[in-house]
């Protein structure tokens, strides 16, 4: 496939297997978001960093857990996310990455093989993919995935729990949910905990230190209907803020919405990949 | 209180609140379990590590999410737990002690103060108290609860996901349930992800490489009665099982069963403190 995908190109890309979605990824041949993309499968947010941020990174995630939930870490001096998969490769596999230094963004690429190193480490964070299927299946309606656009994300007041060099405010995506459904939608995304559980906020975006829904920080605006209401769910750009504030001489994320595509089952309890032939782990829900 | 509070002093302990606990166990006073004491507070694992083997550990945790579920992480250079609690500190606050050197087991104390140095990094995971009080809040009998003897522990041949050094196999808890109970018993559980969410296995020890439930490698043996079937979940003393194998030159952790308390409601979405005039962490469900 020599002709680049983008976001046109979208509905084509939502009726593909997951693998074959991965190998359009990895050729840089798709560079959109990857909403509603293989079906199923745990998506994630990625913060890739040199191994002396490493423990304090870690320490963010488990003291922000409903915004940088853990949901896989790769070994030193690999960038395969083995337990995500049979064979992510991290340098290919997210369909774009933003390239931050000393706090800068400075570019996105489709591909970091030729920034790899040895003593960078690649976190994967839990996304809110995961439980908007889980709304959709319940019939609850998302207009950005309706409509195709990216979630609109925001900064807000709600302050994390710093460590180390990591700190700054909490990063919300919103979705508008129709009233009714406010109260559903609330006690389904709380049963995944590794997807940001329950909303940090519903209702007033100035009680959480957002000016104007009009203006998102990341992604696409999106109106509020008469009897819809704005819900607010932790999100796993919040890395990408507090790198601003540590400021460490490299981090690589994924550009906001285009997410790396595991082999995990979202309704996994735990997510570990079972790869044939490993024994699996206990306890998943599958 | 110059006298020290053993096992048989533990009805005594159940009546005191949570503070009032961890003064008579930072004393030094108190060396038992702590099952059933400081209603409603989370209770924790502990392993303390050279900062030389923190992302591993880490690592380790987030890999084997149901043994090993993360709820504090010490600062660099601090032997305080402060996402835990207002005054936590780890040299003093667990009633007792096992002290590792090289991967075996040397000594039990009741205070780390003159081993504790500045690259040590202290990690508390979950633990099966939390569930256990919604068992009982449901009406589920537990023996170990109602005779007050410490819950049976068994090494398994469920193989943990190594991270570096660490590797081995999952440790697991058995409780006996009533046979009508058991279904409950695993959704209940199942809501609680910190504290190692559903059970890795019902029924038959064996097909988990269980010789006897007579010989349990930590804690006291529970029979089975007729109507009952064993329940095994996940346990934080895993880590201790890896620690065999990992032989770091130091490793503190908790005796099985004289657990951490900590001031975070064992209700609470994510395990960070709310200290006052801090403001609380988005998403409490309490």
């Amino acid at each position: 496939m020599s002709q680049i995908l983008q976001e046109n190109d979208y509905p084509q890309m939502r009726t593909l297997p997951t693998q074959a979605v991965r190998e359009i990824v990895r050729a840089g041949d798709y560079r959109g978001h990857t909403a509603g993309l293989a079906a199923g499968r745990l998506q994630a947010n990625v913060v890739i960093l040199p191994e002396g941020h490493a423990v304090d990174f870690m320490r963010f995630c488990q003291r922000n857990a409903k915004a940088c939930p853990l949901v896989g870490v790769s070994d030193r001096a690999s960038p395969m996310l083995h337990t995500l998969g049979s064979d992510i490769d991290i340098r290919t596999d997210v369909p774009s990455y933003r390239i931050y230094r000393h706090g800068v963004a400075e570019e996105e690429v489709t591909d970091i093989r030729d920034l790899w190193r040895d003593d960078l480490v690649a976190f994967a964070l839990g996304c809110s993919f995961t439980f908007e299927r889980a709304l959709m299946d319940d019939g609850i309606r998302l207009q950005h995935i309706d409509r195709n656009f990216t979630v609109p994300m925001f900064k807000t007041s709600i302050p994390t729990e710093p460590a180390g060099p990591f700190s700054g405010g909490v990063v919300v995506s919103m979705r508008p949910i129709a009233r009714a459904d406010v109260e559903r939608a609330t006690s389904i995304s709380a049963r995944y905990p590794f997807a940001h559980g329950a909303p940090v906020h519903i209702g007033n975006p100035e009680a959480i230190g957002i000016v104007s829904l009009d203006q998102p920080d990341w992604g696409d605006a999106c109106a509020i209907g008469e009897d819809e209401v704005p819900v607010f769910w932790a999100c796993g750009v919040t890395p990408q803020n507090a790198v601003l504030n540590a400021k460490p001489e490299i981090c690589i994320t994924h550009t906001p919405g285009c997410m790396l595509i595991t082999d995990i089952d979202e309704n996994q309890e735990v997510p570990v990949y079972n790869a044939a032939g490993r024994q699996a782990q206990p306890g998943s829900n599958s």
